[in-house]
């Protein structure tokens, strides 16, 4: 299973990433994307992560050449695909689209390519089928890649448990640490877990309990942690916080998702947009007073 | 509101901590208890915080005298209250023991006194009644007081809110950060949050979704943490997890109790007894290889 040519679908926030990261470790990617758009923002992203790298001494000016020279961009899917032993999939997260791309790398990916999708709370078992080769398919889900290192490999119940070994394989050379996630779950480990500290701050704020600036202080206090919850919510923004949130049937969720909306309706959603629960970039919480 | 002269009730594992903060702090405090062997226990633990803070430069050795000169350690509840400004309470974590406490106090105290419980789960509502000065009774609850810094401040409806402004002024003359639990809630706000975190990981774990290490792999490795769940759970103690989690009315935490159930029926209680979900004293999860 020699794994040497990468295929990206999608060159957005997470798929320009990820592919930064395969030719950084060597391998030969292709990047797709359905807008030249998209394709030429991906490789701005890269050059700023690229640059933060050398600033950060992980990596020396010189080599920079070289690992753009491993990555091409391209709008045509027969081009994408040529010759590729292995896709990560990071388009739209819907299930709609993900399920079109993959019927159609299905039918003209060659037969030794391996099918991995980075969904953040799809299943692979939605898109499987649709491949073609449900064997050959599994969730392959990376985090922020260079800050946060997880990478979760979470097989459906038709993955070839060969697939497994490899993805772990491959996790390690791609810097990052592998988690394999033993059955399908939505939000694969971390993201459960964040989603229950994020509901619990939820409650206290609802309830009255606590403010938001005395939940993240507990929270930053106890850990020595840089934020809190409601910081954290602000770094991932309310509209996807309040789209996970609004589908949970319990009544503290509801009530969560109602305060997140009348954010959401002023605009406020989070630190991308300039305010959320703090006011950026400024924040209260990463002030030196926040904490005493 | 002048507070001077401190009375501690109860010398275990967070009296005798929070005794040598006050102390630190300046503050003159008798420390009581019903056992000579936990007063003795108690200087003991003292001492070594001390030789602890002395190492990381946080305190002179000359000053270890002068720290030690401003505490009392007395089996005399009389002696113990005369002239005491204000009361932390940290005796054993159960009802009748605090109602029987307070009652006590609450007829031999000055009239002057202010009384704090430092419950970690119980409510102070439970006991305010019993010492027969609601009105001056609230909850002030440190965490570790030197690693992490937190001092909750929770009222119950019939706290002078006057002793809440007083209780913050105080908190931050102990080198804490205050927060105000608005409303009553146990477990405050943090071990809220933490319970959540925690309830989740167990979740995923008798789900076997995740493996031990992998769960924690992907809280330390995303967040930058030196522990995840599990090793969090061993340093809390397996017994006082369990103590919380049986009495949870849903299926998840009743599924997640057998299982510490079964640790504890092993004698595995955490880090203290020498087993967990980790071996000490060199548990997998601090060594290097863990998060690569
Ligand atoms: N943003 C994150 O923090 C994060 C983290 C981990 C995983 N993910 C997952 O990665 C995927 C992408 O997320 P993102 O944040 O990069 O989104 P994004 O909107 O930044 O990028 C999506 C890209 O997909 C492209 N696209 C849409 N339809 C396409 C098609 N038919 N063929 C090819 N490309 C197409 C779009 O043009 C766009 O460039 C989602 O599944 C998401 O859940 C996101
Ligand atoms: N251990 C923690 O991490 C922690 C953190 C915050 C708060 N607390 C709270 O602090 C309190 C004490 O917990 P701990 O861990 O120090 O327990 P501990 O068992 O170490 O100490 C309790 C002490 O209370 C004494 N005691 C019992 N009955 C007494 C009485 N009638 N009068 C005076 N003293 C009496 C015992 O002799 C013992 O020394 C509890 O309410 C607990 O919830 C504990």
């Amino acid at each position: 299973m020699r794994i040497h040519k990468i295929c990206i679908l999608g060159a957005g926030t997470l798929g320009s990433r990820v592919a930064l990261q395969f030719a950084i470790s060597g391998f030969q990617v292709s990047v797709y994307d359905i807008s030249q758009k998209a394709l030429d923002l991906g490789h701005k992203t890269m050059e700023k992560i690229l640059r933060q790298l050398v600033k950060a001494g992980q990596l020396h000016e010189s080599q920079i050449t070289e690992i753009f020279s491993r990555i091409q961009f391209t709008l045509d899917p027969f081009e994408a695909v040529e010759d590729a032993d292995f896709i990560n999939e990071s388009v739209t997260e819907e299930v709609d689209i993900k399920k079109k791309v993959w019927k159609q790398f299905g039918e003209i990916a060659p037969e030794k390519t391996w099918f991995t999708t980075n969904t953040s709370y799809l299943l692979p078992s939605m898109f499987a089928e649709e491949s073609g080769r449900p064997s050959k398919f599994c969730a392959f889900h990376f985090h922020d890649v260079f800050y946060s290192r997880v990478v979760d490999i979470m097989p459906h119940p038709g993955t070839d448990p060969a697939m497994i070994l490899m993805l772990e394989d491959l996790g390690k050379k791609l810097n990052q640490v592998p988690v394999l996630v033993k059955k399908e779950n939505p939000g694969y480990i971390f993201n459960t877990m964040l989603m229950a500290l994020i509901g619990a701050a939820g409650k206290l704020l609802t309830r009255e309990v606590g403010s938001i600036e005395d939940i993240d202080r507990s929270w930053m206090v106890n850990f020595h942690m840089p934020m809190g919850p409601f910081g954290i919510l602000d770094s991932i923004g309310l509209d996807t916080a309040w789209h996970v949130t609004h589908k949970m049937p319990d009544a503290a969720s509801q009530a969560f998702a109602a305060l997140l909306k009348t954010y959401l309706d002023q605009g406020k959603l989070g630190e991308k947009s300039g305010e959320g629960f703090y006011t950026y970039p400024n924040p209260e919480y990463r002030k030196e007073n926040f904490c005493q």
